[in-house]
């Protein structure tokens, strides 16, 4: 963990246990700190699994060992390395994850592709296996850890720990869902671009977890952007234990499957926009809403497209209301726009309507608003009905001072 | 022009007299300034024009003329305002740009569409009708101005005024070419990206010199980028006056057209490099080239993708050999290519190839390459033959200085 907090941080929240899992944290040393840096999370038997991995072409060995992993649907533990994300490391690195799986699988006794493994910091480095051997050796007689401890575990360039949590009812019972994310830069589109991990006591089967994931992943971990860069480790999985006992989730016409899917998609999107409000120097957290586009899909696009203009995003950080590289954000997203159509506001303001400024347009409000913590970006397209809401952060000094000498 | 120089600026040069074409200069004050900020060029008759505009779906009402007024291909003179660029403006914009156009029409005895108008500055704010006659009318009777003063008078966030030139053999006579252009942020693929202006003595057909520049800017200023954001005003053109009286250039069958061709592209691509050079806040060139891809196409969005990388432009500015966020870039353009193929250099030093590190990496001989002006990132794909270069800068504090108080 850093040690300057980002102004955006919220408290830790109260999480309760989840029936089945528990939790261990070691010190691996993947680094020269002092610090835990391995995460050991055990589930009981039956535990059903599901993820969302990154799209990137270069992926870490952890992701393509998740990736079938999955396929299965079973887990019972799971372990995260921070430190050394050990991706483009050739044989080494994959010898590193299946050492890592054996050596769980044979401590708790299942399957090595019942052991699901993450890593997250600098690529390039092989995860050095005696110190992940003997990290997994001090985590299996570990006390058991609480979520802030494994949320902290996790975490590399975070400036605080991450975690939400919710319940729900299925089948006559409440469920809980408590989640763990760590993330604060190389964070954009195509997938969750950041290490999450969620956990639940109800039953849900494999398949129904998988769609509620994917569902939830659309409109929160798809959803944000710190600098547009997607990393090679990217993961987010979702555990299972059946602990609560209730008929299982199948499918959408099993009792409780919508509110189990509202509850997921709501700890996703708490989850991703804790991630935001840590991006790398952010001091601002950024909303960009866009409607009337020609489809969802469109509006996806065209909210991107700001959200990642350095020029937004550092007129956003010198609180300028500058909303003419808005329209520049829009013009180059290569999406059906039509200028004298368009419309822009800045919180609840107006700024600019069929293809220029309001009549009368008063820069006070909007200055006022750029001033707070949560900035607001609406565009209407006045094309259709499509829809879309993104998030980021501004950028600042703060993300140079970070990237320009992380590794050293 | 800012007070603080690009470490990275070259001297102007010495620049001939390009015969028809003559350059005055004036002070419009569009802003709070006292420079000139208004720029004539008058050409004689029979002049061809050729352009490359921004592909923004935004564009300002200056676009707009000028590719209408490219059909017809003639062109008798070309007013750049610096400090306004009238886009997203309205009726009002549109207005201006047909003020403009009419003026200078009327004093040299003209069609209005063989004016061709370009303006550059904050996006929003109608372009002043009075000040721009004003200045019009100042500059119809200035003084002769030469390459440097119209360079410095376009420019606005530049450091320093650019130009170059090159001279070619066209049916048995010297050619000259002369160019001038402006920008330093909002630098981005999809066209030109700034204003850039091109002027030659030789006589060319519109339609060859629209088939040349295309081609040229393929190569240039489509291979530029600065921070991914794409302006509304981009425009690039090309005015062949005629006077050097050669057998006309009309297809590539005619005489000198490859020596045509040649000294075109190469005046581009000096032009978009010193584009490059005067990146907002730059400290270092950055060359990417990327090969055996798939197609030129494909390398090109590669290169693109880790040109664009805040994560790899930081890591140069800290002159930290980091290229893990090559293969993250890499991973992320969403083009084919194979992890375990890849092989990536740092100047002349390999430093990954076959989806890892090199034996016995060496970073030192790395290290002393970033701490160079001049860095160069090389990319394999190991797929195919594709081929591209592109340029860029890195990403420092400078950056977030000059754009987080922009407009203030």
């Amino acid at each position: 963990m850093s040690t300057s907090i980002s102004p955006l941080a919220t408290p830790f929240p109260d999480i309760p246990p989840v029936a089945g899992v528990r939790l261990r944290v070691a010190r691996a040393r993947y680094k020269e700190w002092d610090r835990t840096d391995l995460t050991f999370a055990e589930f009981a038997p039956g535990t059903t699994v599901a993820g969302v991995l990154t799209q990137s072409k270069c992926p870490s060995p952890e992701v393509e060992w998740c990736r079938k992993a999955l396929v299965l649907g079973d887990a019972r533990a799971l372990v995260v390395n921070a430190g050394n994300s050990n991706a483009f490391t050739g044989n080494r690195g994959r010898e590193a994850v299946e050492a890592i799986a054996a050596q769980t699988a044979q401590a708790i006794g299942c399957r090595p592709s019942d052991v699901f493994v993450a890593s997250t910091g600098v690529i390039g480095v092989p995860l050095p296996i005696d110190k992940a051997q003997a990290g997994l050796a001090a985590a299996f007689v570990a006390p058991e850890a609480d979520w802030r401890q494994a949320a902290e575990t996790i975490g590399t360039t975070d400036t605080y720990p991450k975690g939400v949590s919710a319940t729900a009812v299925v089948d006559g019972r409440t469920i809980t869902i408590a989640a763990i994310i760590k993330g604060s830069g190389m964070i954009a589109p195509d997938m969750a671009t950041m290490l999450g991990f969620i956990f639940t006591d109800a039953v849900v089967e494999a398949p129904f977890l998988q769609s509620a994931l994917s569902a939830a992943n659309t409109r929160s971990f798809s959803c944000i952007t710190v600098d547009g860069d997607t990393s090679t480790s990217d993961t987010v999985l979702a555990f299972a234990t059946g602990a609560a006992g209730n008929a299982p989730l199948a499918d959408d016409d099993s009792d409780g499957a919508d509110a189990f899917r509202a509850a997921l998609a709501d700890v996703c999107r708490r989850l991703a926009l804790l991630v935001v409000r840590d991006g790398e120097g952010a001091t601002k957290l950024i909303e960009v809403t866009v409607e009337g586009a020609e489809s969802d899909r469109s509006a996806h696009r065209v909210a991107m497209s700001i959200a990642n203009s350095p020029l937004v995003k550092t007129a956003i950080a010198g609180e300028d209301a500058n909303w003419g590289r808005v329209v520049m954000a829009v013009g180059k997203a290569g999406e059906p726009a039509e200028r004298d159509r368009l419309a822009i506001r800045f919180g609840a303001t107006q700024v600019a309507e069929g293809g220029l400024a309001v009549t009368g347009y008063d820069e006070a409000p909007v200055t006022a608003h750029l001033k707070g913590q949560e900035v607001e970006i609406g565009v209407d397209l006045g094309l259709g009905e499509g829809r879309a809401t993104v998030w980021t952060c501004d950028l600042t000094h703060g993300y140079i001072s970070i990237n320009a000498d992380y590794r050293s």
